[in-house]
């Protein structure tokens, strides 16, 4: 058998209904792994091995005693510290709330627990869930981002620490955290998970979304947390029609990812029943900039309370006071524009897209930069923010620094199954019909 | 039989079912009254006598033949004139689109013509259904305000020119001129009825609303329009229990506004199970800010347009562009703030109002104003408006001057057979089981 931490969701909890392994040694090897590279990686703002191993054991006698078990019974799951936790602190990554105990757990929280999940603990999330980076590094080169904001969800799951997180994305938290750890993310179209308990910076914006090493997990725990949302979904690769991103903003795109770009559609004409582009011109920025304007102003709104009672000794990023300063001096014309423009865009870029079923893009400009006073580029992420489509990212590769490389893959809301689909072909294209792999981690 | 032009929306239904009278007596008995009020009243911006005639030859020949009939077949109706209409010139009010013609008709439009309504023509609205008045002249006295911004939808239902009428409520603009004119006025709970093809002020804040001398048909109308709206209720008085509005804003109704309550309340002891006072205190100006900041970013916004077409020849009203001015000084976050506090208010007025099933409160602070330039304060009605709740003004007397005063009755969403109900008992109490009488106008 392979070793407990390396094995994905769906492959944990079929061995778990089987009796092959036991909660307990699962979380073991979780906390083992992270045990190990935590003091390297960070990629936890709490998490507390005992209460976890005991939360196992009764999963264990639960299951042992024949009792209601849920579609989550005995697994390890790890939770972004933007989300409300009554058994933990949450910090929303600020020191402001470095003694913060919630009260009540976020419903998805609140979800997971009753379908039998462990809450193995909370990951790092930038500041407020915006730009300025916690300690996090990436499981692959450590003086690289992991991206944000979502930082700790996303280099647990690549370091095999947990086989599966949750984030949120209001700009590109989820997708560019996946993309610089060579994991797969997922968002859901927004409005599908609820946000109750999570911190709310922008009410149009903000949305859940998932860290995996397997499409299948993904799908599974979209599934347990909205059922509407399809499962187990298989798609003949045949019928698949696939849109390639053409747009004025490729240009930020670096020669890496433009031949990943043109390699992958090359490799997917063998498959598929069409690949075509899709020129999206000017809307793509055009997209970004309403983005930008929503979102400063509606976080300058949200965080007006975190600003007032910040303080010399306890500051808010420059970056953060920035971007609250620019959300501040937006008027509510010009917000309401912004706001207002969506859904006519939305039409026409679905328009856009009605020959195809899914769009490639990429996720980021290139792989994760070095240094780690930023999270790098959202801007191939904002557009998909804006319209809340579903977007999964997908890591295909390395460069020659051994630095994730993938693409992202965008359906219009009610297309899940195809984005799956298509979601495990790039996958096989790849060669990794078994996942992401776990970062060699060599420190 | 009564004078044709007399009946309710309901008794001509019934008597059409019947074949006891024509649709094309009925609308030619509306024809003949607007023909002889119409050049003091001025409630018409729009109406085709010859159109309607030949729509209501065409629904008795349908009806004769045993054609599917609907809901309102027959029954002469006017729209507001900021509702598209495809086959009648809509101006919203303004010089602006005098010679505006809609390719497709309103949603509620579509509506009503599917269940067989004769739309008789379209009704004076205030400039793009803000303050600044049409021709329109109030019924009871020319020299005073009909009220606004449906100031010819309710003036028409007032003069005895139609039983039924269509309006649109931002902040007072169906209970307000149901006030003025002496008529009955509802507005359901904001999002049940469409408003597509109707002109967009505020986004928040827009909603549809009716006139007519009956509850009956207004809870027809609205049923028509939307299903899930109960019909036909009853309730037992005993059973109801009525909260009488104590605010800061009282101080603003006039003495005879401020006598009809206390008499009210005092009549309705008699006949229900409770009635009681709700103190809303300062959250009742709290709600008319907020209202006001929404009110003001929004239509600063949906009218930027109209505000650049506009011109020295095709001025808009100073008081449009004074509220356009405020809107555009308004910050995203000022408007933001006053968004998010609207739910948590709603909250608290609604758990105020827990022991109640409606809450009884003044219209208007008194009765129609003297004077043409301005339609009445809104004052009384902005925190429904706000709130999104249904309303509805009921017509019960007369002040020495022979101009109506009444009252406004508001439930939580889902109580509108209470709401219905309430009604129905003031207008006994009024002694007016026939329904608001036509105006006496003796010009």
């Amino acid at each position: 058998m392979k070793p407990l931490h390396t094995l994905s969701a769906t492959e944990a909890l079929s061995l778990l209904t089987a009796r092959h392994i036991t909660s307990e040694a699962l979380v073991q090897a979780c906390i083992d792994q992270i045990q190990q590279y935590e003091p390297h990686i960070q990629a936890w703002q709490y998490w507390d091995a005992q209460a976890a191993l005991r939360a196992a054991r009764a999963s264990d006698a639960a299951r042992a005693a024949g009792q209601a078990i849920g579609k989550l019974h005995g697994l390890p799951i790890a939770i972004k510290d933007n989300m409300d936790t009554a058994d933990m602190p949450t910090t929303y990554g600020s020191a402001l709330y470095a003694n913060h105990q919630p009260q009540r757990d976020a419903t998805v929280v609140a979800m997971l627990r009753a379908e039998g999940a462990i809450i193995l603990g909370k990951t790092v999330c930038t500041e407020f869930a915006y730009f300025t980076p916690g300690a996090t590094r990436n499981p692959h080169r450590i003086c690289h981002t992991p991206g944000g904001s979502s930082s700790g969800s996303a280099a647990a799951v690549a370091a095999g620490m947990v086989p599966l997180t949750l984030g949120t994305q209001t700009n590109g938290s989820v997708i560019r955290p996946a993309a610089f750890c060579g994991v797969l993310g997922y968002k859901p179209a927004a409005g599908l998970i609820p946000r109750e308990g999570i911190l709310d910076t922008s009410h149009t914006l903000d949305q859940v979304g998932f860290f995996a090493r397997t499409v299948d997990d993904l799908e599974w725990l979209a599934h347990c947390l909205n059922p509407a949302l399809p499962v187990n979904t298989s798609l003949p690769m045949s019928a698949l029609r696939i849109g390639v991103l053409q747009s004025d903003l490729l240009a930020h795109a670096s020669p890496a990812i433009l031949a990943l770009l043109e390699a992958t559609q090359e490799q997917l004409h063998q498959h598929v029943r069409a690949v075509t582009t899709v020129s999206l011109d000017t809307l793509h920025g055009l997209a970004n900039q309403h983005h930008r304007t929503i979102m400063q102003a509606e976080m300058a709104q949200a965080l007006a309370h975190e600003r007032e009672i910040a303080s010399d000794h306890q500051p808010l990023s420059h970056a953060l006071c920035e971007l609250m300063d620019a959300g501040a001096a937006t008027t509510a014309v010009a917000y309401l524009d912004a706001l207002r423009a969506r859904e006519p865009l939305a039409q026409r870029i679905a328009q856009l897209l009605e020959p195809c079923d899914v769009l490639l893009m990429p996720s980021t400009p290139g792989a994760a930069p070095e240094g780690l006073s930023s999270t790098g580029s959202p801007i191939f992420c904002s557009m998909v923010s804006l319209l809340g489509w579903p977007a999964v990212h997908v890591p295909l590769g390395e460069d020659a620094q051994g630095l994730p490389l993938g693409l992202q893959l965008v359906v219009r809301p009610g297309h899940e199954i195809a984005l799956a689909g298509a979601a495990r072909l790039l996958m096989q294209c790849a060669q990794r019909e078994e996942g992401a792999p776990i970062a060699a981690m060599a420190y």
